[in-house]
């Protein structure tokens, strides 16, 4: 039976072939630059998914939360939560570090120290580093409080001091591969100074990096030694519109039912919505316009991109509008499926919380 | 104990009191009105909160999806769908419609053929109808279409023509009290005539309205059978900046970790983002910003505003950035909890999927 009878209200597809083909690409970059790679898990956050990076080698992993963490621990014995750690969750930080080796982001004395003394089992520790994407860690340029971080640590009993953890968030402001590649070299240039100016008396601190677009479209990572993308397991119209990748490497799309048509405005309204693919949205390059998402043509065997754009250009709670072209309009009624590449596929996976593959089968997810 | 000492990660608060007045207050209106009062319950979407709707002599109610009509059907006999009925779910529509009385939007020929072909049970139909909003549902001004349609269902066997139903979502992009009453007088002089055009002939069929803004603010609901606000039971900041609400009648707030302080920007960071909150955002009245919540004080019976405005300025996966003053900034540290009103209470709670009232009793979601 094809996959598309089972589909009855909105819901997230899986094309297993492209999604492990983005994966093998980008497990092949990290070994040729002979980094670490450790694959950030919250964007498909399945045990399912995560055995198909198994079987190209992965060993060790990023999450986002605790939570996560402790789905993945039993599959996964290197795990670094990639998130500034949240001293109320004591409790379950030690639960965590008794079972595997767990990899937390320090950025201050204060927490090192509460650390220090309520830890029961050792864990690592990567000390956060901003170096101008102005969310969290400390200032690249704060030399001096990093040293006095970098002591701490070392001094500590309980925590073992790994390295420097650095995100280039900036990349999702890029606007093509150009600009993706001016991100990481400027990255490149100072994080590289500011690794060898610490590896003259901590040879060993790794230097960890890693975010979809940069590791998507740079070539040169022998400067670091971890690697930790994400998204890039099922990519998404953003990263499209960033210039992180091809329309047809994403590997996820919502099949959602039309539930009415309207003509004088060339619309279609279908089941599809806020609660179901989140309200990230993004310019579109030519269109000048915020979008939601892309139509495609839903297939026996997935998808197939449509001959004029047709997109997502309004949500609510659990409506959303397509704008679509003529031709695009008169192929459907009410009542047939529709496929839309989400906006944001993290978002969108967070929401649905399972996958339908192309093949017709079910794949759990926290 | 205080409900505070539960709280070891992002958790959703409830004021009972607060969400009780809020609740009596609109049914007070509703009834004052002589309208029935038929909430949305998607926002709490709580078979809980529920019972506290019955306790002021509620008795149907409208939901936004048939999944959430079955999550109800044990309790409330008299559901309305308020989503343009999707054919694919027959076989949902057939059992619901055998338990209860189920009340669907229909807007178009081909599925009022459809339902009368496939129904084994009996429905009411509303008319869905465009006033203006555009998202969906048949213009105001298609009188031929909308008579068709009328005649079309009143032919019908399984399907008894109900009324109309309208929505007036121009009253969200309002900015304040005026605008909101412009907008329902609007409504009021073109629903009153558009009505009393079709009860000449069919004197039963009802006129069904309804959005928060508008419910809130307006006295006259005279002209209208029945009314269905649903975002009002909880309220939130972007019902504020529309002018709904005043700031201390919003029922719930998002408590969160603080996991590091930036003093060189006056920012906070949080555990607390986008999978917690939801992405939307608002421009505020006077920061001239765009805004994902507003900060308060937690306390021991659940929580108070603060001297200076202190906002939600940025937002990721798991990250929150509070933009804060130097007097907030320096009252806490890395570890304690804060509180957030959240900018749009249905999408949290949708997220969050449970509620721990200021008393320390967590309530149920679907």
């Amino acid at each position: 039976m094809s996959y598309l009878k089972k589909i009855k209200e909105p819901t997230l597809l899986l094309n297993e072939e492209i999604c492990r083909n983005n994966i093998r690409q980008m497990a092949e970059k990290a070994k040729w630059n002979e980094c670490i790679f450790r694959p950030h898990f919250k964007t498909h956050v399945s045990l399912e998914i995560g055995q198909w990076f198994k079987e190209v080698g992965v060993k060790k992993i990023t999450v986002s939360s605790l939570s996560m963490a402790e789905y993945f621990s039993d599959d996964w014995k290197d795990i670094t939560v990639a998130f500034p750690i949240n001293i109320l969750e004591i409790e379950r930080i030690n639960r965590l570090a008794n079972k595997i080796q767990l990899n937390v982001l320090i950025e201050s004395q204060e927490v090192c120290q509460f650390l220090d003394l309520q830890l029961t089992s050792k864990v690592r520790a990567y000390i956060k580093i901003d170096a101008g994407n102005k969310r969290t860690g400390i200032s690249i340029d704060s030399i001096s409080r990093i040293e006095n971080l970098v002591q701490k640590i070392d001094q500590s009993e309980q925590i073992e001091l790994f390295g420097f953890l650095c995100h280039a968030g900036e990349s999702y402001s890029a606007k093509g591969k150009n600009e993706i590649l001016l991100i990481h070299n400027d990255y490149q240039n100072r994080l590289s100074k500011f690794k060898a100016y610490f590896t003259k008396d901590y040879p060993d601190l790794i230097l960890s990096i890693g975010d979809t677009p940069t590791c998507s479209r740079a070539e040169d990572f022998t400067w670091a030694d971890e690697v930790r993308p994400g998204n890039f397991v099922f990519y998404d119209v953003m990263q499209w519109i960033i210039g992180s990748n091809s329309l047809n490497q994403i590997a996820v799309a919502m099949a959602c039912p039309i539930v009415a048509k309207h003509k004088e405005r060339n619309q279609l309204v279908i089941y599809g919505g806020a609660i179901h693919f989140a309200r990230d949205s993004r310019m579109h390059p030519f269109l000048d316009k915020n979008i939601y998402g892309l139509a495609v043509e839903l297939t026996e065997k997935g998808w197939k991109p449509t001959k004029h754009v047709n997109y997502f250009t309004r949500m609510s709670q659990e409506h959303g509008v397509l704008q679509v072209s003529d031709e695009f309009f008169d192929q459907f009624k009410v009542g047939d499926l529709i496929g839309i590449l989400p906006i944001h596929s993290c978002m969108t996976s967070n929401l649905m919380k399972k996958y339908l593959t192309v093949e017709g089968n079910w794949i759990q997810r926290m």
